[in-house]
């Protein structure tokens, strides 16, 4: 295989808080946009590498101050999804995409088999593996978990305006959805918007909460709402009240 | 944690033929009967350990030799299902059952979270890691995968007779056992019987086929059709027929 894709660099996953003791766990795999040194920049401007094309904008911010109020535990992810999107297995060309919106991301054109699995190897199966420790670990303490993943989506997608605010994103199991979209009177919230499971982003879930039997939602935060510093703050505030509510199973 | 489960052992995969060129991928969970030497018995007789309940009769010998007729990899697991059912979550009391049909399995009363998370990481994580990688190195290498389970089933289950010769299972997902139900004209065989997915039997396509849209099934194979080499034999060629045909899909 030769040198490591990481060789010398930090893991994909950062755990927060793995003793906290809300039935709830957080996990945030956009949260980053940190490339592998050895990729240089994708061939991309410093400018792209700040956009939503290559993480989700104040997701980990938000997703950092929601895991302290309700006290849960949350992974995560620190490499940006232009280098592998963990929230796609490796048999999606989203994985690891040659185009992202409309922008090309000239490091992903012509990606080896070798260069394809050294990224899921050390990027996308060991971040799955810190959630499947962690939800391990949890089963086996007899603890019930929610599992809730926290996104953000771009206001303005191939020129479309979105006027949605939250999305809260289920496939069959719409136990906690059902639940979590009653607790916002005063937003524009919506199931299933602006993605749903027909656009293969509940990966996440569909492989760490369905298998196991676990209520789970996927949260999509408008990113203009939660750029900055207060809008990240409200946002936390916002998804902690039913987050902090008795989970009836 | 202490000295680990398997140490000096054998874990819990045996990868066969992993660069075979079948579409079809074969796994049998519930291959094998070892215990771990740590675990003695578990307080059953030797007898029970030659039991349905230990293991699927005649799945292993199946699974090889419709891998080898088929060309395709296969992953079996060597450890018996009493001390971890690798096609259930830990979040599943039958995972480490205490009672096993109608047999108590004294090895497996009063688990503490440690004794439980050794058997989850030792056993059932590095066996589902081996499908994984398998997988990953598929899907990198641009081969479509379909993925089948091999299992049996106990002729009489809690002193009621079994008709059914052939299940196969699925869950949404029905392609590839649309397909393959109607291979076997002669044969009694049935959707989801004598178990489907409400009895979570189908945590280990949930895992790894749903979450990567890949074609799936579970065969489950009455076991007095298969205790013997010439019935081995039998539906291992039975079974090669519709999978070795071309994949469509």
């Amino acid at each position: 295989m030769g040198a490591s894709l990481l060789e010398g660099e930090d893991g994909p996953a950062v755990l927060m808080n793995g003793a906290g003791r809300s039935p709830y766990v957080i996990v945030c795999e956009h949260a980053g946009n940190r490339l592998p040194k050895r990729l240089g920049t994708l061939g991309l401007a410093a400018a792209d590498l700040e956009r939503h094309i290559a993480w989700d904008i104040g997701a980990e911010k938000v997703s950092r101050l929601l895991a302290r109020l309700i006290d849960a535990p949350l992974v995560l992810q620190r490499y940006s999804r232009l280098v592998y999107d963990c929230n796609r297995p490796p048999e999606s060309p989203d994985a690891m995409p040659m185009v992202s919106e409309v922008t090309a991301i000239p490091g992903n054109r012509d990606l080896t088999p070798a260069e394809k699995l050294a990224r899921t190897r050390e990027i996308y199966r060991p971040f799955h593996a810190a959630i499947a420790d962690l939800l391990d670990a949890r089963a086996c303490d007899g603890i019930a978990t929610s599992l809730v993943s926290i996104h953000s989506f771009t206001p303005v997608y191939k020129g479309k305006p979105r006027s949605v605010e939250l999305g809260i994103l289920h496939d069959r199991d719409t136990r906690l959805s059902a639940r979590l979209i009653k607790s916002f009177p005063n937003i524009d919230a919506r199931f299933n918007e602006p993605y749903g499971p027909k656009d293969g982003v509940l990966h996440l879930l569909n492989l760490h909460a369905a298998p196991r039997g676990l209520q789970h939602a996927m949260i999509e935060i408008r990113n203009d709402l939660i750029a900055q510093e207060r809008g990240q703050d409200e946002w936390a505030q916002r998804l902690s009240v039913p987050l902090s509510q008795a989970q009836t199973n």
